[in-house]
């Protein structure tokens, strides 16, 4: 009875109850300032509410190692430089230079803290 | 004792008994149709046997939070546009339009449940 | 009582404190000769210290299903060809043939055992 206590946990676990992940895109095109935080309007997965579309701003609710994906785009021809940020210091950032429109992907793992927040940033 | 059952817990959970998961890649450049599924034909992992390579499709096993990731790439200065579909309704995808061979990643994280479908579709 | 207990376990578990995880980046630009190894200086996470820096292999602390992810930028105009080694078996790889400066991603999931060691290497 016990164990079966214990495997109800672990699927709990996993069904999202208790991870927060979330996903969220931009449906148009930005035209952005430098140091402006890149916000993604269409949020598909917002477990435990992590993910403010309104800020682009993500507020750590459980201490835990995270990952972090990005994927951008350039406009055509044009750099595009975006920058993820820990509580306001730079951890990584992607670079693109393209002949055409490119994308650029970052991907980070972060051991963060409750409250700790995360955004990305135009840069240039 | 029972402290020792929670941590074998634990640990099945994440040497991947339980949680389904599954990679695949494609060993030849494909010219597909307008809409026909994208078919990685090489399995590297594919726990609890969500994915089948030979209609490209992904049945969720569990319930829960997923990350899907796709990397793909054009043909030499070709266009390509490739779409991640849930149970056929698009999600997000990934462009590209390169001077050269080039990349495009998809990321993207659905909470979603057992039996829903997921493919990756060629769009253009 | 127990049940907190369980709880508790679920929560170290996510903290961490169990899952292996390692980020890390490359600060300056590299010339690498073919089959060598790339080294990642700067490390951000590095739970269960799988990752070691010095020699740019990752060793598997405890078996089970693990995701890799790398990004890479060609210099500009040229080729890069990265690949990722599974006990030096080739399992997959990241092809940039850039008409500029240009990012090329890597994404694998992998069931592996303990011990197991993954670099990721020059391979032109």
């Amino acid at each position: 009875m016990l164990i079966k206590k214990d495997s109800d946990k672990g699927c709990a676990l996993f069904n999202g109850k208790k991870i927060p992940a979330f996903s969220a895109a931009s449906t148009k095109s930005q035209s952005l300032q430098k140091n402006e935080i890149i916000k993604f309007d269409k949020v598909f997965t917002n477990k435990q509410k992590g993910y403010n579309p309104s800020t682009g701003i993500f507020t750590v609710p459980i201490a835990g190692v995270y990952q972090f994906s990005s994927v951008v785009m350039s406009a055509d021809g044009k750099y595009l430089v975006a920058t993820l940020l820990l509580n306001d210091t730079i951890v990584s950032s992607v670079y693109i230079k393209g002949s055409t429109y490119q994308q650029g992907t970052l991907s980070m793992i972060l051991d963060v803290q409750k409250g700790d927040q995360i955004d990305f940033l135009q840069w240039l």
